[in-house]
């Protein structure tokens, strides 16, 4: 049932899904956190600008889906709208990285550029935990969804590990150059092995998908590149083996 | 339609299946290698018997099920008895190793030790096969059925390196320690860190699972244990990650 009444919020929930037109937007603004929220194909006027502006004022990605797309989710009228909240509570880089510094640790940062494999991103954050990684930084658009098989693949990691989820991963860098953190990317052009690099300094690694790799542009304003060495003929390691390689090289040289 | 007639074989094959009395019989003796034949419950007699032998004569896994599981895979009348066939040929140690030497290389041999999951087995290849990694070593009962699911996963590293089936993995050791090849085990147990560890020499190395590890008879026969650091507080790696991490430890010891 759908419905709401002067002041009082009515949220339909299913598992970690909000549908309706007024319990999804007064969700929003009662800052309840989503990773997404789906807008009927076609729907205009009044509430489509309003769902778009309260939206972008905080910072919630919307996409716009065919009927059928909506109707998969939820049996009942959703009057073509559902939000999908997030199972974790998003931090920001801004705010963890002071409390490293504090703790007198050297950051290891992780960013993920692409990972929208779910059960990829929660191998990752495992492994993350594991190897003592203070933070995962995430983009808002072209990120996995951190759904409850993410949750279970991380056996237990991201609850512990604090998310950081950004507009931006290019203000992201620029805030971690600002705070004297070198930034490092994998690449397969690149001739320096990866054994050679000094990882002892306060650092971010970004990971790339493993089609497109790491964004052009994230690659340039990167500090250092370097490659991890193949012997064999099989195109590349998978995204989350490779993370766990180059994580394991930051704990030998911090460690060993 | 299942038949026989004189001296001719019929197999009815569904991708990697063939059921029916006659045809799994007839392939096994026609030299058709099986990762294992699944027997109804309660069939007893002359071909029992008879099977039984044949499969213990060809060293394939016999397993006794109920009537509905076999119902699962075969729609037709399966007369109690349905084939898995091997998707790859299997190849062995023994025939394996010296083509190793033989070709001036320090072999690198993967031994896995109750690796059921089939993705995780597909990574593993995956990995091993970039590592440089000269054969996979699997137990004739107890390992991941080599499906389309962990071909695909392997991202086509099955088709490229040897995997040696065997009927025990001690024998398997005893073999490698004969032909001078020194065999490691990884165990949370261990305080040797995985660094200080030498990685030069012919090795073979040990992979148990996540839940059980490594068999203790073979960490009892096994030249040397190590631990992988851990930093943070998850209970353990993904098994593909760490024996990632470990073969990224042999290839920067081998190359850096």
């Amino acid at each position: 049932m759908l419905g709401q009444s002067n002041n009082q919020i009515i949220i339909i929930m299913n598992d970690n899904i909000i549908y309706g037109r007024h319990p999804v937007v007064d969700a929003i603004k009662a800052g309840q956190q989503f990773d997404k929220v789906m807008l009927q194909e076609g729907i205009r006027g009044e509430f489509e600008k309003m769902l778009r502006s309260t939206c972008r004022e905080y910072n919630i990605q919307l996409q716009v889906v065919p009927k059928t797309r909506l109707n998969r989710f939820v049996k009942g009228n959703h009057q073509g709208i559902i939000g999908f909240t997030s199972l974790i509570e998003y931090q920001h880089i801004e705010n963890v990285l002071p409390l490293i510094f504090e703790n007198s640790e050297t950051p290891l940062i992780l960013i993920l550029d692409g990972i929208t494999d779910v059960r990829n991103f929660g191998a990752i954050a495992r492994t993350a935990e594991v190897a003592g990684v203070h933070a995962i930084v995430i983009p808002q658009k072209g990120a996995a969804l951190i759904n409850a098989d993410a949750i279970k693949t991380s056996a237990g990691a991201l609850a512990k590990i604090p998310i950081c989820r950004e507009k931006s991963l290019f203000n992201v860098i620029d805030f971690l150059h600002n705070s004297g953190v070198e930034v490092f990317v994998s690449s397969l052009e690149s001739t320096d092995l990866i054994f050679n690099v000094d990882f002892k300094n306060p650092m971010a690694l970004v990971i790339g998908s493993e089609d497109n790799g790491v964004h052009p542009k994230i690659m340039k304003i990167a500090d250092k590149q370097f490659i991890i060495p193949q012997i064999g003929t099989t195109d590349s390691l998978n995204v989350s083996v490779a993370t766990g390689m180059m994580l394991y090289e930051v704990m030998r040289q911090r460690i060993g």
